[in-house]
């Protein structure tokens, strides 16, 4: 009698020449693959309602070790890239607030401080006479308010400076992970600029997998899909615009800059993927010697 | 000989009768007013240079006088409503990202607590092991990760506490603020409300000369428009969609409870401007019989 044997999800079965199901102490040494015309016999078997909740909770076990096995620095670096984004629009958006409440008790000083943090800082610790003295003005145009009054506009400068603090600490993290799964990338972008590029990419593997020309262009896509459909100019970089060297150069050499940034990112992505040796130095003074300055 | 004085910003001024200037020490008790028809010679007299720095000068003690006079509490209130719901919309952003982020820890908690409070706290104190005992979940779906991956995490936890500190410590503000400026709006839509339909209004002073057909689509400007120009339907209410009449009240009294809701509030705005005795309660009650439950 030939005896066939089939896994699945369930453990080893085995089956005599009928396909029907024996005992799975019975002896499996020799048994045989089952036969490929003969497998849709021994599927319909498992369609028995008595296997389904062994296949549920199998699957759910399976499942979660799959979940639990997805999140990969990846994932991480994604999250902690996105939070960091929104912690800046927020700074943003909270002291935008504070400059135009603190206006109506002096005037003076949101005009004179660019930084959002340094304003949030002084207007927590300085008092308005200082303030008035440090800028060399006589009298302020702003109304002096209460105690009572200024005090939610400190609390909101306190807010402020403690969102940079966690915005400081997501920085430091995003650098920590990004050096040790991304060190090419990051010799060559610093840490926050490759975290974006990893993240519009989704993953590490599909920006390794992306040519230069897709790298050079990404977070460009809706100026890239507007020059493919209207014909308008095309884009010539996306997120690569903050890159130091790009910044720094003249107008009319920032084409062939992100062209070569590009280059040598496609090229570190893949090594970091494929977990290579650091060529991130190499891979930097190129450019550095090409377009001169230090990134 | 007539003898002509004339007033501005820089003093008393005395003119002879070919309207030459006359020592300031020149009796001026029997000086006429300046008839209008020889206002522009004297006027041409001031165009002299040398009276320029006096003006300026004058002119920014006065403007400085009313900037600081601008200041009212209708200023602070316009400011701290704003802030408030800057504040909740941060919260609400950045509870968006805890959400996602914790997910890949623990995906039960962020699906089984709905108030982005509670979830913050929660997390920020309780290990993912009790977490899970308290949902009665043996094995979580997500990934144990590192402390170190955890802190950031928690970090963003704790700032959304902190900011949640703010929110409440700028309602107790507006409340106090409110029930000072306004009495009796704030008694008939609280202290919120009655503070954005202020900020809508731009102050106390506007929103009293406003009929009550004004007042009731406060804050519904678009949806007015929209209907003046095109004929959709018109609006019912603007910001009054918040108030707890009409929320909890069936659909087809919407638009009645809000034209006598609106009633009131162009009443009591009236009397809060005018600083009238404290009727709040009274308008209260009426629409609490009228409609049913309390305000």
């Amino acid at each position: 009698m030939v005896k066939y044997a089939f896994d699945n999800l369930l453990g080893k079965f085995v089956f005599d020449n009928n396909f029907h199901i024996l005992p799975s102490s019975a002896l499996v040494r020799d048994a045989q693959p089952v036969p490929e015309k003969h497998l849709q016999r021994v599927l319909n078997h498992f369609r028995d309602q008595r296997y389904f909740s062994d296949f549920h909770r199998k699957n759910i076990v399976l499942s979660r070790k799959q979940m639990q096995g997805s999140v990969d620095d990846d994932t991480l670096i994604l999250q902690a890239i996105n939070a960091l984004d929104e912690v800046d629009k927020v700074i943003n958006m909270l002291s935008k607030r504070l400059r135009e409440w603190f206006a109506w008790h002096c005037p003076e000083l949101p005009r004179s401080i660019d930084d959002d943090i340094k304003l949030a800082e002084i207007i927590n610790t300085v008092p308005k006479d200082q303030i008035l003295k440090k800028l060399r003005i006589a009298e302020s145009m702003g109304a002096t308010l209460r105690d009572r009054d200024l005090e939610p506009i400190e609390r909101l400068a306190r807010e402020i400076q403690s969102l940079d603090a966690v915005a400081e600490s997501q920085k430091a993290y995003i650098k920590a992970l990004m050096e040790k799964r991304c060190p090419n990338i990051t010799a060559l972008t610093g840490p926050y600029l490759g975290a974006k590029m990893l993240e519009q990419a989704g993953s590490l593997k599909r920006l390794a997998n992306f040519p230069s020309s897709t790298v050079q262009l990404l977070g460009a896509e809706k100026a890239l899909f507007r020059h493919l459909k209207t014909g308008a100019k095309s884009p010539r970089y996306g997120l690569l615009h903050e890159h130091p060297l790009i910044a720094k150069n003249r107008q009319h050499l920032h084409g062939k800059i992100a062209r070569a940034l590009a280059d040598k990112i496609a090229i570190a992505a893949k090594v970091d993927h494929f977990k290579g040796a650091f060529i991130g130095n190499k891979l930097r003074s190129a450019l550095e010697k090409r377009f001169g300055g230090s990134l």
